[in-house]
């Protein structure tokens, strides 16, 4: 039941060898040349693009859950979302907005995954938009959902831990 | 294995009678008598509150998939991601850091759902920060992956098509 995110595009679109490219983007803060969503941003990898911006990429997934299964990729390499500067988590939400509208999307779900545990694959941070077009375990994101009951003092205590790091 | 999302917040908290309230903050757009999220933003219903901004509240789930699993919510109500102003969409992932960031998570998932199919229960715009502890389905988003493959010729088509849309 464990996710396997975008390993096909790993198998399909990791070179045998890896030439470091000098980045002509301004807008690429970081890039690396090993990293298949970098190459995927500056064109060395072709990708059925749909919106771009200055701070972001998005395009079809080969691989779909499901029809219209998007990635939106922000163009500074970080390989997990606390590691990224504001402004490009800001510019995500209103692409996935388009997609979504483009789309006639009722029924999706946004996934971002950071962590191998957390069903990460590639390293360089990606939203999903997955449609669901049924209430179906063949098509679209399937969803666990262990949640626990009666742990409210727990989570009563765990708050005030947090409120001073926040 | 479909999830059952907030069920038990919706249990909890949706009261018998429900009061029409006149919101006392600029900041709420739009906001509903009945919806729980616009009575936890507004402070009617107490919450573990985390991160609060001019557009966006959360707080930490009191049924959740594991320790630390946090929600953010836009105070303008809207239903479904595709609704709510551009504005409030930008706010929302540089909190998700925040929060990721002051429980120092290495491993963790964020998503968002969008209509009953794809298990959204509770229908005010809300981004689960779900930490994932230890790779079991024991704690913490649990994920199937349905991905389909040998579909790229569809994928180019199905392209074509939403290029004139976006």
């Amino acid at each position: 039941m464990l996710a396997d995110a975008p390993r096909h595009l790993a198998h399909q679109y990791f070179p045998s060898i890896f030439a470091s490219t000098q980045t002509t983007m301004a807008a690429v803060a970081r890039s690396l040349s090993t990293c298949i969503f970098c190459k995927i941003i500056k064109g060395e990898i072709p990708s059925f693009k749909l919106v771009e911006t200055d701070l972001s990429f998005s395009f079809l997934d080969i691989g779909p859950l499901s029809k219209g299964h998007a990635l939106i990729i922000p163009k500074d390499h970080a390989a997990k979302l606390h590691e990224l500067p504001d402004e490009y988590l800001a510019d995500v939400m209103p692409i996935a907005k388009k997609i979504a509208t483009a789309q006639g999307l009722e029924n999706y779900n946004i996934l971002q995954n950071n962590g191998r545990i957390a069903h990460q694959v590639v390293d360089h941070v990606h939203f999903h938009v997955i449609p669901k077009p049924a209430a179906s375990d063949e098509e679209g994101l399937v969803i666990g959902w262990p949640a626990k009951s009666d742990v409210v003092d727990e989570v009563k205590k765990y708050h005030q831990e947090l409120l001073g790091k926040l």
